[in-house]
């Protein structure tokens, strides 16, 4: 048996998410339903962390185990084969370790959240970006999101669903960087909470609106009080980009 | 009366085209729809130039003439409003004098065709670039295309169904330039044969994928012969990105 670790894009549009559920459609079913075309045997994809219903992902990562020999190749191949009428693709497949987890391995994740101030509804980027109609101050959210930087109670940018066990996170970084009329967020921690990105950027967004004045990000952080946080952002501009492992 | 010239972003994906037909949807059609919605009176909007099926643009012109009075703003937001469901935004609308016209008047087109060359099929830009499965060697492809720059005749590069008077056009700029995994080919002229820069773009493939040497593209333009053509490459990859005007 070999255990092999995936790298995973998607457009997590068409989707109710990573996990697999029994009334819809979720990108996980995806990819289990097109391993036993090619590899004889259903197996269990074991994702890094689960994404929402209609975010995306660059480089997701996941891990299988598959009884017959297979060259990292075919598994690439053969599962973005039987995967090509979805937009769900296989980057990279590699060879590891049984210690290997998808999940429990992983020491850093990164996201990236696209907004894009246009008047103009989207055409290209649609369900891929959040729209901002009226121009967005990228300056002012980066310099209020500094203070989110390093160990903190994150209660406030924390969804009611949170499974986790402390409110407690560290994040390692957040920049906000204009080009032209898109702007990116990015994102990283070792580890989340349940919608954390997507409170943080939606809260930002009052300050990038001018609705609330930069110091509001640092008075609601320390607030530890979810009725305090901005109207979430929609799923549509988030990204899993990166899971970092040892080696 | 008011002439409006609109500056136009669409997906060309699910339209057959920009000119109206009777069978399926168009551009054409999908703008026409919106604006008796707003206007209160059904008008022809006349383009720049015919985009075929699949083929996209980030900055198509075309203008429309209305009875009554609007600011151009509204103009703007009303179709946007009403084409909301169609992956088509009008970008810029602009009141001109009754001497402009979105064909007659423009001196120069630009498109962009983008390829991707990469293993693994492409997720967010399905149907928005050609992908290319093994690598392309862009320096060679834009090396050998540089004898095409003046004026030809571009009979190997012309489409059967091409209703110009002539074969002979000035091409005033072609760059192949790669960005990551993305080549993208900038190609301007006054004005272009019928499938012109997918004709050029399946040709310079041949040269990209090292089929045929960089000398060959020489060899076919001096042919004018049709027959000399490379495999004419899919519409998913190109954009008309820009239609210039005097003033």
């Amino acid at each position: 048996m070999a255990r092999f670790k995936l790298t995973i894009e998607y457009d997590g549009s068409p989707y109710v998410g990573w996990q697999r559920q029994k009334t819809h459609r979720s990108v996980q079913q995806v990819l289990e339903e097109a391993i036993p075309k090619f590899a004889g045997e259903t197996v269990t994809v074991h994702g890094a962390g689960r994404t929402d219903a209609g975010v995306h992902a660059m480089g997701q990562v996941a891990h299988i185990d598959l009884s017959k020999e297979f060259t990292t190749d075919k598994v690439r191949d053969a599962m973005n084969h039987f995967m090509k009428d979805e937009p769900v693709s296989i980057l990279l497949a590699e060879e590891v370790s049984d210690e290997f987890h998808a999940r429990f391995s992983a020491y850093a994740r990164h996201y990236i959240y696209r907004i894009i101030d246009r008047r103009a509804d989207l055409t290209f980027d649609r369900n891929l970006a959040w729209r901002a109609m009226s121009p967005v101050d990228a300056d002012a959210m980066h310099e209020a999101a500094q203070c989110l930087v390093g160990k903190h109670d994150f209660s406030t940018f924390r969804d009611a669903q949170c499974q986790a066990e402390s409110p407690v996170k560290t994040l390692s970084k957040i920049e906000v960087i204009r080009d032209g009329d898109e702007i990116n967020i990015y994102v990283s921690a070792p580890s989340f909470l349940h919608r954390q990105v997507r409170s943080i950027t939606g809260s930002l967004m009052e300050i990038g609106r001018g609705k609330k004045p930069i110091s509001w990000m640092q008075e609601i952080l320390g607030a530890a009080d979810r009725s305090r946080c901005g109207t979430v952002a929609p799923p549509d501009g988030l990204y899993l980009s990166q899971v970092d492992y040892p080696n």
